[in-house]
């Protein structure tokens, strides 16, 4: 029974924790991630994140948002393959924005969202935007997160050992979240379908309705080999280190760091 | 690794059930339980039997929906106890129409709705009913469905054995709510806070904003002694026997029982 | 004219009263009622039950809501009869929550919404708590009842002398409905059409599109067989007896009972 | 009972009616008329029009919408005045558009949306267009009109015989809307309390917030002595005539004239 | 580079204005003319008659909205012309009342709104209320007009000279939008295609679908035979001259006359 | 007068375009761009990058869209700066999802968006996808690009040739887009106040509300010093090259270079 978790605690647990702690809700997606990667890899992800987070820190982790916005072709794969599930735009800015209106009232001063699925983001923020516009106090502050803008330059090296990094849009069930993958639950990694395939680059528009040429028919964008687990301990291991960091900066004296 | 679970499949994986299997959809909330169960009970009864109709009919199991409609006062404390995390109606109506949109468009025919918070069911209905009005064809069908309406009235008074049934509404963390938690997840029930308070009837009518008098302060509506997880176990069996029941009505020759 | 309809006042008459009086709002549907009930039914059982409680405490009737929420087949026969004219569920949200917002700008403290459609109760609570989540004061208050759950456990047994009571959900055009209709409108109830028709049971689950075979051809849900326009009268005496009571409850002293 | 009224009938009766019919759907508001006409003017107008219409070609006049959109200060009064219970645009748009939707499901091909409230009718046709836009088929058709817009040049020297017509928007609770309600509910017009006041003339542009000194206390935009029931009976009579010839034109030889 | 024009501005030069200033906000449309005029006609009056009166007081021109709400059969020729880019009725005022509440977190105080698209006029008094509608203040205060409803009657005989003056519904691609364009911008306007075709007079109802039938085929509802640059400069200095007047009516000492 | 603008051409000349043309549609914004360039900027690039494509190719450019989504604080400021105009998220895909809907209505078959603003893209594309998802035909198809994606990497060191490249989110207000300006509109550009100050590098999270501290008073996130009008022509002539490429490859022989 992890003891970070907002579903696992009674309502006199949780409310006992609002005023000094923080309210981590993780944001992931339900979408393909090529033949050996499980469809709940983002969901999973910010889930692990989360709880990394939150044992650093003694907070509290909300339930997953387990669906997130439309998969993109050039960043996911898109609509077209079977287990993504995507929501419209409006739905994920209502969901959020319920739920941190309703984390507000709860109390709660200090919210971080993290997000494992890049298509999330300019809805996030909107979600975000819409609750807190017109608050010109320091708190409540939201702040809103992933793992890839917190990775220092200094280990990219280490994890694009074999493989040259092909930019942040194609590392989409490739070497970052195969390793991760393989750190947080590697009875999940189906590593001999692992395969070598991928795109040449992002292209430089976007097409509607998507291509049906443009994405390889793995839904890979960029090749997983040489993903290791120790890579995905490394990354997890750097990400959580630097969102601690300026937790503490954002959030202050008023967050503890326990180990 | 649960092999009923959506999310560990590969979409590949996932796409070869889609045609003979049945796509089960859970819906829980955030809410209050009383001070001996976790905030996160709906969500839990709603996977935990999910998973036990997938064992029997080989399904498949989205995602849980972890939030859910405002928790209201006579039937499950209200918005007012820390904890219960509510969207609005109209966001409970976008995030499941968007949900069996996709679903549908993955090409399901059969799908169940299984939701433990008595308060989502008329907005799970009005999505359902947005994305499926305008059909005549008998395939695809959504049901929707719960666990208290399927029970063999002959099982009450094993239930009901030293406490009188006091309806449905006030069974807000009560005997059946707290049997199914201690036979789904005892470690997470604290039978030490288990008291013996309640209300004496639903009210006549609803009243905005909430009576704060009306709900016990322990946010139960009914005591929970005499719970058992063998009376979890006999409501989980009878429930779950009802529901796969009708889905062979309703899904007919295409459902195979495997145990 | 009758001197408790807002729509007969001229706006310095109604303003006279907002200080001291109730504003009751009736809430109906437009919805079939088997082959002997017009299909106004719900809306004219929601006003003259406004009327007949307005009399006794001297409030005013707004004009009725004569559409409302979906009919659903297991409690209103469903979308498929001519003459069921459905809104949809973020519609009767927005009218309701527009109406109640209007009369709070104009000074009411103290409303009722008296619905006489099962099917509204969820929309209508979601209207008044967008409107009143964030109030804590106690006034202004709004009420929403209907007369089913207002009747005392007492007088069930005169009502059902002939036939047993088969839960609320099959009342619909049957014997509660038909009788109060002959007690407030007599030439409007084709008695030679009642039939005895009905379903077994409500079902367990709800499905979409809806079965077209679960639903008698009729429309009823259950017979009609044994209505008596004394059986209205008393249901409805009752059931404003009980509703009078709560007001005096909730709305203290400043309700005056003036029979 | 009004035979005409689609609240009277059985879904049978009604059911017979559609495939040679015309549904008559009234829409007025719930808004101040000065000191001698009742708040509900524009809906008792909407519904007895409707009705004069009905008679002559034995149409069904589907429940009167009681309110509409906000009355503007130079046409209305606007929202300062108690007793005017204004929708939001979006409201009107969404309530008449699902009617309107529902009354089509029903198989109607000829609707006439009878608007007695000037403030109503760019959201009457935004609603119509949402549904009708994408059809190309001549039926179903829906037309939309109000009385004003149907009188004959030649009778208002009749009607404007003491006081200078002013034009349609100061007659507002002035002499053609108290001369009608004197035709059609005389009980209801206090014309003990008619007054000779009124603007000179209406503003060039609209302020927000309105100004409070720009409509008379009364709430008359312009005055209605000189108003008789004889005005009314020729307004009714005059206007009823041309829309039910317009009908003839528009609905062609299914229409039949029954007087 | 005109100095009036916000979008010519940095933001220090704008925030400069703020405090003493005028807002002007101009709202075009994009509508079919007839076969002489441009489409963007109703954005470039807008934009240009916004300039005429920032040059006359100082004023700040926020950039043009040249989209508008559905033209209309009959005052615009309606949806079947080719070139006619209709917004829907929620997108006008989802847009404007944006606009209006971004000016005032700026810190306007007053604004006008000068819209020369007869139809978008409902929409935007719409949004403008939603803006407005709670606020008691007389600032900041918005007005809303067009230059139509600002022509005293003793011009019209010097507009009308030849072509007697069919009321403002059929004045579309007209004579006075003609001479205005003339007035504004001649090289758009193609002299050689004026034509002499028009409609009879405006229909007393609107029919959904449109008809085919009822508007002439170059989309010209009245013919602009007549029009001259001249009277297009009589047209703007008079309903300048009178917005200026009443804005320094509204606006009061506030607003500096600069010729 | 611009041959290539829709707003200056008539209905007819419009519609004899669509059969074999390219629409451009330039989304812009109105945004705080420093103390040396105009608010205008983001749409008066759109405007004379769909302008200098249209030449290449002969298409028809819509009126600019002028205000787009919300400037973030680390690619444009954020919302605290005078004259920022944002809008919300569902207010810009409601706008364009409508001008969309209407150019496919008219019969274009091919479609370019050219936004100018980074924060538009997830809603421009969320609007592309609702009006597009459900449509498998390869035509019409419509693509959305920007100009800083289509600059090849080989001319960046002409650009940043004194300033090293901060990455395109700190380009706001900085080398590039002052270069354009000095390109399009020389006139526009405050060269005196080009100031030397910008962020060290956009931070690793987003926070709500925005820090009133992390982005410099100026409003520039970079430094624009060495931009020339040169450096502008070479991006307009790079980017422009670019994208009429890709133009050619999607909308195949359909596009004619003229140039």
């Amino acid at each position: 029974m992890n003891k970070h978790l907002l579903a696992n605690m009674t309502w006199q647990e949780y409310q006992s924790k609002i005023k000094d702690s923080i309210l981590i809700l993780p944001i992931g997606s339900t979408e393909q991630h090529g033949p050996h990667l499980p469809l709940g890899v983002d969901a999973m992800l910010a889930e692990n994140m989360s709880l990394a987070i939150a044992e650093k820190i003694n907070a509290v982790v909300a339930p997953t948002v387990s669906y997130g916005y439309k998969s993109l072709p050039a960043s996911g794969g898109g609509p077209m393959f079977p287990g993504t599930i995507d929501l419209k735009g409006a739905t994920v800015v209502s969901l959020v924005s319920d739920l941190l209106e309703e984390f507000l009232h709860d109390g709660w001063k200090k919210i971080l969202m993290v997000s494992c699925h890049y298509e999330n983001e300019a809805f996030l923020a909107e979600a975000a935007d819409l609750i807190m516009r017109n608050r010109t106090d320091e708190f409540p502050k939201i702040l809103l997160t992933n793992w890839w803008d917190n990775l220092d330059e200094s280990i990219m090296p280490q994890i694009f050992d074999e493989i040259e990094f092909p930019g942040w849009a194609l590392e989409h069930a490739a070497i970052t979240e195969t390793s991760m993958m393989m750190h947080f639950a590697p009875e999940l990694v189906r590593e001999e379908f692992i395969i070598d395939e991928g795109m040449e680059g992002p292209p430089t528009y976007q097409c509607f309705p998507p291509s049906p040429t443009l994405i390889p028919q793995s839904g890979c964008l960029h090749t997983a080999r040489s993903s290791t687990a120790e890579k995905g301990r490394l990354i997890v291991g750097n990400s959580t280190h630097n969102i601690v960091s300026f937790l503490e900066k954002e959030f202050f004296a008023k967050v503890e760091i326990t180990d």
